[in-house]
């Protein structure tokens, strides 16, 4: 069993509107020294697998038809090997 | 200038509807062998600050007070040292 940590972010080029709006809220706390501030996704998947090559393929797939929007955003995920035990 | 990676994760005791329906989607798009999905939230932060404790430390504040809520929700940071040019 893998745990697939995936992260989805906006292109450079994207506005970004989410994270303007939390750059404001920052500096009306006080958080003045806050420049710059970009919104994504963040996912935790379980998934069995036969082995890492494939559980790759098939994340690389879901991110593509699922998880993201090839159009404006990137996606790069982190796979790790776990045991099963349920938590 | 400083990059921080900062994750939002919901507890692991929390519900995660959004997390089910997108496991649901995956399995209707073939992916059976997803066990579990868990939504979370990703954003980049560029701030300036005098040193990395400092930065650290206001991080630590802004998680707190705006970008999770301490009630559902796990916060943790990566903080990096960047070079102040334009992108």
């Amino acid at each position: 069993m893998y745990l697939a940590k995936v992260y989805v972010t906006l292109k450079p080029t994207v506005n970004d509107p989410q994270g303007l709006t939390i750059r404001g809220a920052l500096h009306d706390l006080g958080f003045q020294n806050v420049t710059s501030v970009r919104a994504g996704k963040y996912m935790e998947l379980k998934l069995d697998g036969p082995n890492p090559a494939e559980a790759k393929a098939q994340l690389n797939e879901m991110c593509r038809q699922l998880l993201a929007n090839p159009v404006i955003e990137n996606f790069r995920f982190e796979l790790e090997e776990i045991s099963a035990n349920p938590e």
